[in-house]
């Protein structure tokens, strides 16, 4: 069978696969994920994500996607248009699917220094607030971001979308704590935790140098295992009105914050 | 008919307009809006908002709610959990919905002065981005939140469930731009608006006095009617992996750093 004739039916094996990359746990298991939409194709062929298909409908008409295809040796498969509105993020029918290899993020791949500015996201739940962060933590420069025990899956659609594809530009790893905190002291890397009771604020924070920022479960906070190891605790004021903010709101005004001593001090 | 006995018809008129005020033109034709679960309504409450029914559900039994509904002589409305399934926000029949009036929101009624911090959201469109600014902007302790021109209704549920109900405690008003431009002469308050291809950045803004910080439309940025009028544009800056970010998070970036600053200059 020709690379780019029709699938149209529900039972093609291909399809049946690739509809199965959408749980999370099957995902897990094929070490496969899907990529929708042009932009965040693009994205991550420039990181080096290992494409192995292209999925596209009658109904793609993306100039961008053509020259994309043709300049690669992936084969393109073509499903009809109801199959890809069933398969796609967001079921649309008319923007392409990369079928990718779940890249390995290991800690040791990570360059790391004395001076790096890290962002640690620790048992992070909703795969939205995971994209939302890596969006701002692209756009803020950050040295990398760590991902410790993540209970959402950052190979979930909806992360991958809430970031805009930016999750592929920024060097990211997935560890567990322990291997974290040791990886900070062998660079002497001050680690700071976002917490709602702390005393101290992020402006107190000496950040126009190296430094780990640590945020926690959407509902929980990070957990007391962080407390003993931490060098430092930090809060975002607020005022009476707001009991909360939402995490990425957090992770971008700290990163921002660092961003500003960074460049105050001429990091 | 009793008020407290159970709505079990989809035809029944009451279910019926209610179910309505999930349309924004219906709403805002009726004049009443929707607010769903108990943390949203008692916040609603306390900032006098006219609530003038509850409604539940033989399922909902928040401890908080029988207090909050025998303090007040609102009728209580009993529905199916079937109808209030259909009828509430995110189709879940476990937490009671208020029937309120939407408020007046005339840049008259606020109290603005030299020294005020003010948001301006100038055509928004997404109601979860409204609401999520309504939230930081809670949080950060603004003098005022100003929609000008808004495109989405702030009184849309999603707008409401983003705020977590902290819009309610966040003085807002609703005006077009030339009023709030008025206004802010009025107070000799600078207006600072935010651009992507502005020169100067927020950390060169002198955000410990009164400001006026504006955000424009999600898609399209500030309307070239703002510029002539602007004192001063100012951009966040990115990294090359990023092309944008979301309107909440540079909100709130903005927002915390006006905190800072008026926390330095002790305002």
């Amino acid at each position: 069978m020709p690379s780019n004739s029709e699938i149209t039916s529900a039972h093609n094996p291909f399809f049946r696969h690739c509809l199965q990359l959408r749980d999370n746990r099957k995902r897990r298991r094929a070490g496969q994920f899907l990529i929708d939409g042009v932009v965040e194709i693009q994205r991550a062929l420039k990181a080096g994500i290992e494409v192995q298909d292209f999925i596209v409908s009658p109904s793609c008409v993306d100039a961008d996607f053509g020259p994309m295809a043709t300049e690669r040796s992936i084969p393109v498969r073509v499903l009809a248009d109801s199959l890809l509105s069933k398969l796609s993020y967001g079921q649309v029918h008319d923007h392409p699917i990369a079928v990718a290899k779940i890249p390995e993020l290991p800690l040791q791949a990570l360059k790391l220094d004395a001076s790096s500015l890290v962002l640690v996201l620790d048992r992070t739940e909703k795969p939205g607030n995971l994209g939302a962060c890596l969006r701002s933590a692209a756009a803020c420069g950050v040295s990398a971001v760590i991902l410790t025990d993540p209970i959402c899956d950052p190979f979930n659609a909806n992360a991958i979308r809430a970031s805009r594809g930016t999750m592929f530009r920024v060097p990211m790893a997935i560890c567990g704590r322990e291997e974290l905190l040791a990886r900070a002291q062998e660079h002497s890397l001050p680690v700071y935790a976002a917490r709602v009771d702390a005393k101290n604020t992020l402006w107190d924070l000496p950040l126009d140098r190296g430094a780990v920022l640590v945020f926690g479960n959407e509902a929980e906070g990070l957990s007391d295992d962080w407390q003993q190891q931490v060098v430092r605790d930090f809060t975002i004021p607020m005022s009476s009105a707001a009991d909360s903010l939402n995490l990425s709101i957090s992770a971008a005004v700290t990163l921002y914050e660092a961003r500003r001593q960074r460049l105050a001090g001429k990091i």
